[in-house]
């Protein structure tokens, strides 16, 4: 699991505060929270490539998520404030994976975690990923 | 907010283990939760009427919120057995509204509730609530 | 349901993009959402508070939900950005409300709530809301 | 990620119908939606432990999870009855992972799973795995 981004990965951040029903009986965040987090990160990713991921979504394409991974280091509280970094790990002709990077106010790492995705159609057909989906991606988040 | 069943209606029970991701950094389930069970109640009940329900979204229709309500007795903690009871409230013409109550094991009541629904078509447009509906919960679920 | 704030009360809001995790299966916001969401507007309005809501919660003291209820108007969809406006309703020594009203960009209206709080000590007893408190939300939110 | 269960491990079961709440806007369950079924899995195998578990909170001890991943290889949509497989994994002084299947009605199987826990105390330092823990997990649920 790679905690942190390659040579040049465009590196993408949304911020939040933890909210109450995120926490669970131990006081703290619950590890499933971090899933949604890491999706919030991606979204955030997504909305920066601007109408290009509308159009995968709107020409019925998905990225769909067929693996996860986290390492939770540190508790989040409620009311702390985190910021999810993303950014894109493997780019390939069918297979696309995302790396996150959580952080407190302050520095602290709190999670790192990585989810790898298959582009399917709106019959749920895996597809090979456009090649403008790799250019997106590729070039506006990857090259230097 | 009615708490209890009116005359006839049938009063259908689901149960289930409080889950460890759904109590709060207060040790005890977050309220939100109860949304969510009185929806399993809810969905148990339709299950229950076998292939109608299933004809009705196979038609492209759905039983939307447009209102929620509970009421929150005595907390519920991780592990607890709790059991959702179910009934038909009111079946007008163009709503319907369940009512639930969530009982602890040994009897606590710990919640109650009423959600308020219309029927939408696949376009999102309100409907009226097709007859053989009525027939389904008001007969098969109110009569004596 | 008061959907509006009263003559003189201080709105306090809080703005965030709706998460994938959040819609379901009827590609709209769960209804269940809007209950965390109004929690989030009720964390923002005591976060400006200051040091005074830290101070309740670090004497024992959470203001517990004894009710919760809510209206939907309008459907939220992944990625909108939404506002949850949140002021203190009514203010008694036993209980305080807090009203919601959950806004999308562009001013629809997708919901309004209203919640209905305790305040219990570390025991779990129900505790006379100190003047300190009632002083923070009475005068720092509702006066003119 | 081990996706099935080693030479002698006891398998305990468990389950569940999927709820409305836990689909998204692509009418599956959502991915997070998994790490509380895998918790759900574990909860189980605690719970059969007997009073063995509920002896370890009472100490103050705390299994924290400190690493989780996850495969999907179908999806699970509302209503569909699942059952979670889960085993204890290794058993160290100081880690202990549980691994889990989950498998659709009809013997599908939708999802693999494997979490990596510590055991932390009341002031949230590690601590070794008390031996008779390992031996509820070793001997009860590991021997041949």
């Amino acid at each position: 699991m790679t905690s942190t981004p390659g040579e040049h990965p465009r590196v993408v951040s949304t911020s939040f505060r933890v909210r109450y029903a995120e926490t669970d009986a131990m006081g703290i965040v619950h590890h499933a929270a971090y899933m949604v987090w890491f999706e919030a990160g991606r979204s955030e990713l997504m909305f920066q490539t601007g109408s290009s991921y509308a159009q995968l979504e709107a020409q019925g394409y998905h990225l769909l998520v067929v693996e996860a991974e986290a390492r939770f280091l540190a508790p989040a509280r409620y009311g702390d404030m985190v910021s999810v970094h993303t950014w894109v790990g493997e780019l390939g002709s069918r297979r696309i994976t995302f790396s996150y990077k959580v952080v407190k106010e302050g520095g602290e790492v709190l999670a790192t975690g990585r989810t790898e995705h298959i582009c399917i159609d709106r019959a749920g057909n895996v597809r090979t990923i456009p090649h403008w989906v790799k250019d997106i991606f590729g070039q506006g988040f990857n090259d230097s």
